[in-house]
């Protein structure tokens, strides 16, 4: 039996002696590299925490103590140590099996849901709040554990600089695995250091000779300052920026030392002012000794596991299109701008980072900054091009209405991962924004049904002077010659197109419902019926004159769609004939009223929510009055 | 012909001498004084900021160059200064006059719209990237005015740090009126003075020590360097926050003195490094020389005029009557926790912190951090009520869905200045709430049509164990005897009232649209019609049982809500019969498609935008086949 299989709650990670650890941290390592080899998730991240994880059981007492992971894709090894090396981990991220995230409702050791970036230290202030003001958990630890990454976002800023006004208990453990900081926060910092060292050396100087007078005594007390520079450098610089905000920092620490640690979270144990202990990672550690499917994981860095185990074979990637048509575009329109925020490779945008470096800014994890920027630049005549996933684009709805849409200004929005991210379950589904963004005056809304209509609706979006929104799925099932892929003729503005003409039942499809409508139309036929298909393509502005003609002309319409029924794209539908005077029947077909949690698989989710082919075809021949035998 | 008179373009202020400055400041500053009497507006935070305009101008040379004022509540010299000091100026936020916003329809010279804190840094961000990209304005200055409460936004830190790696040459004047900054960021610079100072001191200590020896000379040194402590900490402390983030800090400058304004304004066009001008301005500076209207402003700080002059006799104050009800809850329930974000005294909720100071949390302008924390205290058991501005909750739309609603947490919302705000204009109307609530799985959403209702449905919020968000207008025409107001019932939950049976048509009215629809059935009347009237309260859930008995009962439903017809009320109502298959006859009644100015007039917006008693009732009649005469 291997040490991992002997742990049932974290209690039993405390009597492990060093050598025991030392190897549990290598069992931890091979299953999670087994595990995502088989069901994809977040490898690099999750090898790069195994040490601080265990040191962190190991001091702490969760649940008592709380630990609140940011993001909380890193999440693996707490799962393991808590009771939760099982079956249900073996499917981690698939259907039956536990979240790839922090879910309470999977065990009291996760404290809060989490997914989006950002929101550790607001948790876990309003827990130390709780905890000082109403005894809840009375003495214990709250412990935030956040990635660099998210030192860039608005909301920890927010609620570091309330940190100190809010309690004088807390840990802050930084896991900087040297991936944003180095990219965004460190390149100040190198700017930083001239500026303060040389200003401060000057003014020390100065003040030296006033006090000490300008003798040789003076001068050798001056050369003595000169020898201290980097004395002080190395006290203030690293430390400053979180001792502002109240925070007694420590580190860099060793973050695969365990007894390193361990020593230090136990001191902060004890700590009157609330702490930030800055662990130094590395993203992937021990990945190559952990590797025992090279057939799997040839040529893969761990950071790619996820989209390699997740990506379908005879798929293609919208964002690799993406990355490549913005490009061609770019290079021959040096006003359009690639952004992003923290998802270069995610996004696709990284082949125009590599291609025109000129043309392309990450701001690390902003959304807020990347959308008021965006509309920035497209007010100085640019043409931003906007790349946010759309349960990401939730963080800058505000920036969206207020900054762009109230002035009507031209960003391009691509909202990648529209519909239901399966793997990644509840926080990451993109089946909010049709709600969301339809509500806001001056919006285009658009969600092409495949890779060349989406070429076609790229280049089209820069033509027209207002906010473009172009949602996708991750992925479109299709065969494509790529390299024949390209833009072939503009979108007609706010034009439907009419797939298939047929009788009595008309599906109105949004992107990558129409495939579900054509599978709907080839069993419907079985009973004699012929349904006709619109490819919607516009949410916003809605085709008026092909409703109005579908109206006339068939006695039901359906509509389809990869989003909430609540305010969405049927919704729209509704208005618009209730407003028109027109009393046709619809059926609406989408997302119910509810959160959805991960799955693997689209169609099992489908059947559950009553989006089955079998059910639709089965509702659309009673709301007909055909009888089945 | 007085000074301000002359004054039609920026060039115009260039070539006055310093008596005449101090002449216009007094000028502008009468004018400010004489406007805000009539119309309301922001007069404490424009008072402050003459000198500081005045310099701005004489220094940079709008349009060309760009200010980009930060919410721009603070942006009427800047009008005064840039040819509006005209007869729309004395309309300033009345129908026909000025917006109190920037608005670049307005004037050129109006770089950008703002009206929600935060925005000025990531739009001169992009403004100055373009510059630096295509030219955009080549050469031009590109300055960021700011006040100090947007220092704790968010947004504003995620532009921050953004900064040095978009441009090098970048201005921010931070307009400190010691407002925010004493209370959010200042209480850490006095806790980080000490940490960082007792470190700072003993580490030069030791390492002189070193360097020098243990000797006399050595310890003469040491003495020396104790000595510079103070001038190392005047050095270090102001500055170091701005600094890390690659800024060069100057400050702070007394933003009364136009030839010290000018002065360092002057030097840092020439800065190759982006720089951050700390400016001290006094909040209502010269207001007791301006008055002549001691009738009208006496006993009224000027802070106040804008809530002095928009508040209507014989209205009651929705926060008012929070602030009381929410602390009588709190002396009871110690886990009740009010949760505002920079907005005590117009929330109402300054009451409860006057009150019951340990129940009360001001987190700054940081909606986002607001109700993540809030959500936080709900998880560990306690009650917070969360008092947000309705335009403002748009800020933490992801908080609320991804932070409170996924775990179905229980935060009461209350959602101020829902529906027209009138003065305050496009960037502050609370008319997309229900919209982007709405599609939010768990929420309920309610409006009170009155004062007691509004304190029934606070109190019963606290009954319900999920996220529940009460929208209210700032005020409510009525009387009621304050001192007798109190709970009385709870609400049933999802319940609709019945007010008025009637015939044919059944208006369904939420909130302070039951007035109108009182309005409009006394109109019917004459023609022989009783409609009936139903007080909605419940947006989500629906009362599905009276929603069936009205579509049995009645030809015609209306719905009538104070919020965008896109996805709103009358959406969701849409939904619910056609998805149940009733096909009943609804008109939707509601703000359009479209980003609405600021009016003085409720009644004049509602008629512009069809929803008159007079044109509602037209309709109602035309579609009952009912024909006037």
């Amino acid at each position: 039996m291997n040490i991992l299989d002997t742990i049932h709650t974290p209690q039993d990670v405390r009597v492990l002696n060093r050598s025991q650890l030392k190897e549990l941290a290598k069992e931890i390592r091979q299953t999670l590299v087994n595990v995502t080899a088989i069901n994809g998730g977040h490898l690099a991240s999750n090898l790069g925490i195994v040490e601080l994880t265990i040191a962190l059981h190991r001091v702490f007492d969760s649940p008592r103590d709380r630990f609140i992971f940011d993001v909380s894709h890193q999440i693996y090894t707490h799962k393991l140590l808590t009771g939760r090396n099982d079956a249900k981990f073996r499917q981690i991220r698939m259907s039956g099996g536990y979240s790839g995230f922090s879910d309470p409702t999977e065990s009291e050791h996760d404290a809060f849901v989490a997914g989006h970036a950002g929101t550790a230290l607001s948790v876990a202030l309003g827990f130390a709040y709780a905890r000082d003001r109403i005894g809840s958990r009375k003495d214990s630890h709250i412990i935030a554990i956040l990635g660099d990454g998210s030192l860039t976002c608005g909301m920890t800023l927010e609620a570091l600089n309330n940190l100190v006004a809010t309690t004088k208990r807390l840990i802050v453990v930084v896991n900087d695995n040297e991936f944003s900081i180095d990219k965004n926060v460190g390149a100040i910092s190198v700017h930083l250091n001239k500026i303060l060292i040389s200003g401060l050396y000057r003014a020390v100087s100065n003040t030296t000779k006033k006090i000490l007078g300008d003798g040789k005594f003076g001068k050798a007390v001056v050369r003595g300052i000169r020898r201290l520079k980097r004395a002080i450098k190395s006290i203030i610089l690293p430390t400053s920026y979180f001792e502002y905000y109240g925070l007694r920092y420590f580190g860099p620490i060793d973050g695969h030392d365990i007894s390193k640690l361990e020593e230090i979270l136990e001191f902060c144990k004890f700590a009157k002012v609330p702490v930030l202990i800055h662990v130094k990672t590395i993203k992937g550690y021990g990945y190559e000794d952990a590797i025992h499917f090279p057939e799997k994981f040839h040529g893969i860095e761990p950071e790619q596991v996820c989209d390699a185990i997740t990506s379908q074979p005879n798929t293609i990637s919208y964002g690799e299109i993406l990355g490549k048509e913005v490009t061609k575009l770019a290079q021959k329109d040096k006003t359009i701008i690639g952004v992003v925020a923290a998802m270069a490779r995610g996004s696709g945008l990284s082949y125009l980072r590599d291609h025109c470096p000129d043309q392309y800014v990450d701001v690390g994890i902003a959304e807020e900054h990347a959308v008021t920027f965006s509309a920035a630049l497209a007010k100085c005549g640019m043409r931003p091009v906007c790349a946010i996933y759309s349960t990401f684009l939730q963080r800058a709805f505000d920036q969206v209405l207020h900054d762009v849409c109230s002035q009507n200004l031209p960003v391009v929005f691509c909202l990648d991962r529209a519909g239901i991210a399966l793997h990644d379950g509840m926080t990451h589904h993109g089946i909010f924004d049709l709600s969301y963004l339809r509500l806001i005056p001056n919006v285009v809304i658009l969600q092409p049904k495949d890779v060349q209509e989406f070429v076609n609706a790229l280049h089209s979006a820069f033509q027209w002077q207002c906010p473009v929104f172009i949602r996708y799925p991750k992925s479109c099932k299709q065969n494509v010659n790529l390299n024949t892929l390209g833009f072939s003729q503009h979108l007609p503005f706010g034009k439907s197109e009419k797939i298939i003409e047929g009788q009595r039942v008309c599906f109105l499809a949004l992107g990558n419902m129409v495939d579900l409508a054509n599978e709907i139309c080839q069993k419907l036929k079985t009973f004699g019926i012929q349904g006709a298909i619109v490819n919607v393509i516009f949410v916003k502005p809605l085709d008026k004159e092909i409703l109005r003609d579908i109206a006339e002309n068939y006695e039901l319409v359906v509509t389809l769609e990869d989003n909430v029924l609540a305010g969405g794209f049927g919704s729209a539908i509704l208005e618009f004939y209730n407003d028109n005077g027109m009393k046709t029947n619809v059926l609406r077909y989408g997302w119910p009223d509810e959160f959805i949690k991960h799955s693997t698989s689209l169609d099992a989710l489908r059947v559950k929510h009553g989006l089955s082919v079998a059910n639709i075809v089965e509702k659309v021949l009673s709301t007909l009055n055909i009888h089945i035998s």
